[in-house]
């Protein structure tokens, strides 16, 4: 296998250097920063996430700021999904499109104060996106990219470890809300969120100096439950449904393929980007739909798999984005983005390195 | 040091299997891509380029496209460069600023006809930003990035090495220019061009399915000169005084700070994104400007290093963006992006994990 490490273009995390204490062996890039996605224990990481405590570092879900008197009118221009029911202090998952309709970017929306916003983005380039909108409407906004750096804290027993920390009163936070707190003299914005279903919470460390020392702090409270690191689990994020931008979708999939039809407003105005675009999606219905298969047998190959080809009949009918072994369905499960013309229950192959798989499109979320 | 490999936003390129074959030790990502950035001998990498002719790996220059009516005027909206002179079968190294003026990329753009334009990008999402931008102003254009992966050889023997393959004719193609070639069934571009001062081309093959091919044809034609697998060159570019766009420039640098005034033309219409605002900071003078640095000793410390802050009497004033040792040189140099109060002959200490080491300001290129 080939190294990576920071390079000019790869910066590293306020964590960065307590990941390296906690044995991590492998990075990916995700927005020009390096994430950690392994440290070499797959089954042990996945065991803490689903029946204990798991931190990660997630310093790539960057910020992009928005402040000033158009803020507002900035975040709906970029957002498809309707922000005006949104409170300072609430968070709100979002589908953000280009002018085809097509996903650029699926950020948590933190409404800091009416005139401030935050997009805890996944990967890509939505600084120099919402610059560029701002500055070709006209728009009365600063946007950049402040010194913050989430980290997760997931799994069934999250609440009892950061509840240790900052106190019983994290337990009353809702689902996406927020709210500030310091330990030590670290200052932080508890959200209660994560990309897992197994509950939790992100902290957002807003002082970049002090990662090591939040790291540690959560690392040592953490010690009763058993807390370990990890990372976004790929596996547990199939089980549980979520969708992975960039990692699922490609350059022509809209919201509607891939599930998030709540999240978009048809009857936003006309100058959200995409939202003329995706009304003419609707009104045809989308080519494509994201559904789940289940794999037959995969007994000479393991390990993740992506993009791989999907089969009806010997003919491509699409891919499976994202597949790997489930240790709760027993089976390699996996994403598929397929034509409508597939339905649950069909039977298909799915090809990896040449070989076709049996397999049976199903439903999701798979639990 | 941790591992890299594909994944599900990091995508192959044509000519990965072959560079596996090579012996491909380490990758950065760029573009999505994994681009092989070592062989795992970097002095005899160094001097086939100096020396001989390397072959490179750079199908993660992407090539956005421009096509329909309005092409020309979108690739001139994107470019602080007057592009009218330029000509079919033509390319030009341009800058392309965001709308304060700052550098958002710096492609190769070629025009292979007037309405139709390849942008042979750095490390930076332009796709979208140029979907945007035409989108934003209603240009009748389409924007995609097609099946093109470049392939570049370089190096004094490159000439010999095409030439071997595809006739004495492209001796004549004059820097930057391009033309269309075949060999053995496998459609190619071949431009002058290349990311180093050695001379060479770029290869730009327009079916992915032959990169193997391609990439063993020219491998097997270069034996006689004793051609290798490289990469973009760390140290080569620096001795050369070639610019990397993200690598030496960060979310604040304009064209006039890292020597790119000449390929800034200030009198283009006010619809050309950073115009208006470069204008401002040419009237103004830049805050900053590139320079190089020597060191007088790295004695305790080798290998690349990136970032480093430079300080004049104890203060910061700028960083060293990237520097390592110079084999023509015999001392450690680096490109600083520093105050302007910084001059030529100024003695700075460079800091480096926490040690300063001492240098003195020099003009550049290097070489």
């Amino acid at each position: 296998m080939a190294e990576i490490g920071p390079n000019t273009r790869l910066r590293t995390s306020p964590f960065y250097e307590a990941t390296l204490n906690e044995g991590v062996t492998a990075f990916s890039p995700y927005n020009r920063m390096l994430m950690p996605v392994s440290y070499g224990d797959p089954m042990a990481e996945y065991d803490r996430l689903m029946h204990g405590v798991s931190m990660w570092d997630v310093a790539v879900q960057r910020q992009v700021q928005i402040e000033g008197p158009d803020a507002a009118r900035l975040a709906q221009i970029l957002s498809v999904r309707d922000l005006s029911g949104c409170f300072p202090g609430q968070g709100k998952y979002v589908p953000m499109c280009d002018h085809r309709g097509v996903l650029i970017n699926d950020p948590v929306v933190l409404k800091i104060a009416d005139d401030l916003f935050w997009l805890s983005i996944a990967d890509n380039n939505m600084l120099m996106w919402a610059r560029g909108i701002a500055a070709e409407r006209g728009l009365n906004v600063k946007v950049s990219e402040p010194d913050i750096a989430p980290l997760a804290v997931q799994g069934p027993k999250a609440e009892d470890v950061v509840a240790s920390i900052f106190g019983d009163w994290v337990r009353t936070i809702k689902f996406f809300w927020f709210a500030d707190a310091q330990i030590d003299g670290i200052p932080v914005k508890i959200a209660r969120s994560g990309f897992s279903k197994q509950g939790g919470f992100e902290l957002y460390l807003t002082d970049g100096r002090r990662g090591v020392d939040l790291w540690n702090i959560i690392r040592e409270a953490g010690q009763p439950w058993g807390i370990g690191p990890g990372n976004p689990n790929p596996i547990e994020r199939i089980e549980s449904g979520l969708l992975s931008y960039g990692g699922d979708t490609d350059d022509m999939t809209n919201p509607f393929e891939v599930r998030l039809d709540k999240y978009v407003d048809l009857d936003l105005e006309d100058d959200v980007i995409g939202i003329k675009a995706l009304r003419r999606i609707h009104a045809d219905g989308p080519a494509r739909h994201q559904l789940g298969v289940k794999l037959d047998d995969w007994s000479t190959q393991t390990g993740h798999a992506t993009w791989c080809d999907v089969l009806v009949d010997g003919k491509k009918v699409g891919s499976m984005t994202n597949g790997g072994w489930s240790p709760q369905l027993h089976a390699v499960i996996g994403f598929v983005l397929v034509s409508r013309s597939v339905q649950i229950g069909d039977k298909v192959e799915v090809v990896r390195n040449g070989e076709p798989v049996p397999g049976t499109i199903c439903d999701l979320p798979f639990v």
